[in-house]
């Protein structure tokens, strides 16, 4: 058997921490020997997600005073709050220059730190890292993840919109000016931090969308669309939060350019997405639903026609936890450790 | 006391029935008299909807072999299965011309009859009828509603995408080519007939669209808004179904025309219902949740600012059930039967 | 118009505090003229709950420095935290000894001020106020509540263990050793508190019991079915939380005494609540849910055979914000104030 | 490589059929090569499950004209409704008398074919086969399971209630006469059949107990409890229905017998199941939570002092849909085609 490379999880007392712990410790590569948690430094994972109780994990520790050299990490996911996140990997990279690191804060997916500055309040505390930051959109970025050592894994919004719209943008198929996101997600992108916002009485039997115009994601699909177009994109995205744990849907309208119709803009998607393993297009007409994807790495996509002439409706669905953190996490890890791309991500969708 | 008016509601063991009848038990000047369900005649409304135990409720009885002449009623809610509906309305007003119904059906809603027969497959059983029907949107059409007989109660989707939108057509107030309608209902919206896609586990954990470019509602939103702008306008819509039992929210793109920005479609809708009991317009940057307006008959909408130059982002809730449904129809029957607008209406929103 | 009496509510940004507001707004004697919250002083009810937008309320204060006296409130409604109550209560009676009282913690429901120690872990700091303190479950203790000037709402838990089971035990109907009462309740009876265990993601799609053994609200139970034994009662009691909002159901394993099969103990509590506006006991063999009594001041109780011979089950449901909390409050209101009890009370519960 | 098994998957289109698949999809040894649905046949399985959609899978056909002989399969799941099953496996049997099947319906259980009659109403179709079948709970038939050609998978309730009770009634340590199981499921137990009583909207946002007193699970228990026994033993059992998805739990009131308390208890089953993969006991005092065995073959148990003296409380948790259904099923097939016991069946729980 080949011998397993040394993980460690930074912030595994999340749910994304825990979603890559839930991963991992399936993966036939991987082991972990680090997790930390610095408010539950100490004790068991199984006393913080009970669903470990079964299995055998190295317990919780705090992070100051680990010695990042000493520890001997093959690879290091970083799922901590953002701003905290570029300090502990400028440690990291300080202590240990070979480290590799996937970070799943939005700290290093802004390549323009003035950008960052503006829609985070402060300056970037590791400008020189941002510049060596690639951005983890699988798919896309397949190339430069392989060499990277710092990898900025994409938002869950951002990656249910990217798929879908990236491979139509590149191919000048719709109108730049007049793309509309209307995205929904479940409760566990909001985090385990308690806030009276995120309670069950406060969310359960209700809907409703939050950030509207100003979500910080936007600065993420600017950046992402406006590179894929090779000129500014300003696109319209809302996000929704629906009385459910996992999954999002992004409902995108857009415009064909060029005489394109639905159909074509299905047939860019069906070929750009035809040999990857984990984004499937439907047959046109047909649009995806979140608990299809839940709990599996794999993004859906549907192309419908708009009744308004020129127009299509794109529908992509995903679930937040995996393929929007901690999944696509693992398959940027495989990729940098030159594991199969799919290893340890084969998992079915769990539905009902 | 004044005496009670003799109410028929007519399919009082769906959804929009038993809403009927929780509204009209504390509705100080109605009495229901006639009760229909045909699958479950001969039974007490307490076996259909034990909540209504404590009730007293005439016997269910079937449709079929009543003397609409004799029963004598004041006003009848038709809350039948759509087609249906058509015949029994026909039948009512052969047998009583002096009838007043409210159908809360599709049946009635569509003014030109050829329109009705491309959406519904089918000639209109009574195109005769349908000429003095009346859209029953009480904001829009109160004049008409106090004199009419026959009152098209609109569509719960329709309403939530009317009410914010007819005065900003109204005034010309944003570009009629590029509406976009996302729409997200609860599952009542559904009825109660037993379908697998409508099962708790199917739906329970997930979030999807349906009827992506051809739902059925379109036809009264293009009815509604061409009539409102002079001109013929097709929007974008498409409905989504959120894993809760109550509320729409509408989150609707538009875009401002001839300099006008999201403020000032803010103040055209304050003004428009400053006075209405039943719309409710958020200060400027807030948005409704649906939750808010649960169990009440009140629609909340909110204005704010999209990030692309000149676009702005309307949100409006209601509770499908009531101000979508048989709220509306309450306050329709009060209309028409000269009792104050928000009789029986007045229950305030159950939250949590 | 009879003049409306001037009810201050303090705690109004909690749960129950939201729903005696929802409550008292369609009250027609009852007038809310101050609102507190100490953390949200200074803001209007509708930051805090906007469901209330559309209705006038006092803006909300906090409580240090009110001058009680001056105030003169005809009812106070104490919607606040476990021992702070205490505290306030003793500040309003000291300045105003005429003061009229409702308590919905569980501050002054013990009437054993040791146990009261035992169970909260410190000395009740008014005890003598305990003294006049009665305990208010109407149904039980009407003729007292009618004096009382300091009422002690009940439990949602026991109210829903203490209406099945009071009319048993006083008939000696029940084997007093035999007693599980296994309850279900929703999220709301855990309060507005930003815990991690109430998020949604921690709560939905999950199932499980709490406080095995060891839950405060025992202590509330072996006082009242003590009464009325006359002898000591001790129960086994399990909760747990549903994914739900509202609702809480008791299934009750009892053993009858003295030939008693569960048709005697059906006939009991029919006879008892007979002319209980209430609480609604159905047919022998039918059990209540919990969704037919939400939003009203209802208790359903059912009463089946079990299979084990002389063995039977008994189910009740109420809305643990309604009956189990607010509504209740509001009917002991009418008591102490000469109202008709019903008054406010009478809304048809919303289901679905 | 290791040849696969080549398996019959008999009702793919209900749930515990689709939970088959998932597990069997990544099972190594096995391969699916017969899928059936009667209604949906000649459909691919990704229109009766979107979720399916990314995996090659066999067409959907109808059981009926199906060659069991030549179609040469290892082993056969049966995940068809009551009685048809007895019928089919008849068939099965009398084509190919080497054939292997694992049942998950009710229709092999019971031994005693009289019991069967009176449970279900008419006589047992297959008496003979009855004989033969093996009651498929692996922890404690796992040596009968490895050499049976018929296995009767269990029921969900029962497994959740037989897993914690069993080793306690074989050891003696509980009174046998006052035994009170309370059971609370996901909706995925009551199957995909579309009902009214199983809607979104019937079952959402509340909680019901159904089958008070006479659910057919009951001849199940007390078949296996009196078998441990050596007595006749009735327990006290009702079921109770959560509006979530999967999991069931079973709080278990038992009284100690011959001094036995709870710590004792937790000691017979911690020794019990100290060895078993899919059982795990909680440490003394904790109790499990449905969620956070979600998805996984975990049994999870606990077990606490009640406070009434020589009483305990024992909870049990597991996924109805797993180790309640197909998860125990697959682990049968792992035993009777002599595979790794939990191959195949080594996911994590998926939580949140």
């Amino acid at each position: 058997m080949a011998t397993k490379a040394k993980i460690g999880v930074l912030g595994a007392s999340g749910y994304t921490g825990a979603e890559l712990v839930r991963l991992l410790l399936r993966h036939p590569r991987a082991e972990i020997v680090l997790a930390t948690a610095d408010r539950r430094a100490g004790q068991e994972m199984r006393e913080v997600f009970p669903q470990f109780s079964p299995f055998a994990l190295p317990k919780l520790v705090a992070i100051d005073g680990l010695d990042w050299r000493s520890l001997n990490l093959d690879l290091i996911f970083c799922a901590l709050p953002h701003a905290t996140t570029q300090k502990v990997i400028k440690d990291i990279f300080a202590a240990n220059p070979a480290a590799k690191v996937i970070d799943l804060s939005a700290d290093f997916r802004l390549a323009d730190t003035a950008s960052y500055a503006r829609w985070y309040g402060h300056e970037h505390y590791a400008p020189d890292l941002q510049k060596r930051a690639v951005y983890g959109l699988a798919e896309i970025y397949r190339r430069e993840i392989k060499k990277a050592q710092l990898v900025a894994n994409p938002g869950c919004y951002t990656s249910c919109a990217e798929l879908p719209l990236l491979p139509l943008i590149k191919a000048k198929a719709i109108d730049l000016d007049e793309i509309v996101i209307d995205a929904k997600s479940g409760m566990t992108g909001a985090g385990r931090a308690a806030k009276e916002a995120m309670l069950f009485s406060e969310v359960s039997e209700g809907f409703h969308a939050y950030g509207v115009g100003h979500h910080r994601h936007m600065a993420e699909l600017d950046q992402e669309f406006s590179l894929a177009a090779g000129r500014e994109v300003i696109v319209t995205f809302t996000p929704h939060l629906v009385p459910m744990n996992r999954g999002i849907l992004s409902t995108i309208y857009v415009r064909g350019k060029r005489g394109r119709n639905a159909t074509d803009l299905h047939a860019i998607l069906s070929k750009s997405y035809m040999k990857e393993p984990f984004v499937h297009v439907l047959p046109f007409g047909a649009v995806p639903q979140t608990r299809h994807v839940r709990g599996s790495n794999m993004t859906f996509i549907g192309v419908a026609n708009d009744r308004v002439p020129g127009r299509a409706i794109v529908v992509a669905a995903l679930d937040n936890l995996v393929k929007g953190a901690s999944g696509q996490a693992v398959q940027n890890m495989n990729l940098m450790l030159g594991f199969p791309e799919t290893m340890g991500l084969e998992q079915v969708a769990l539905f009902p």
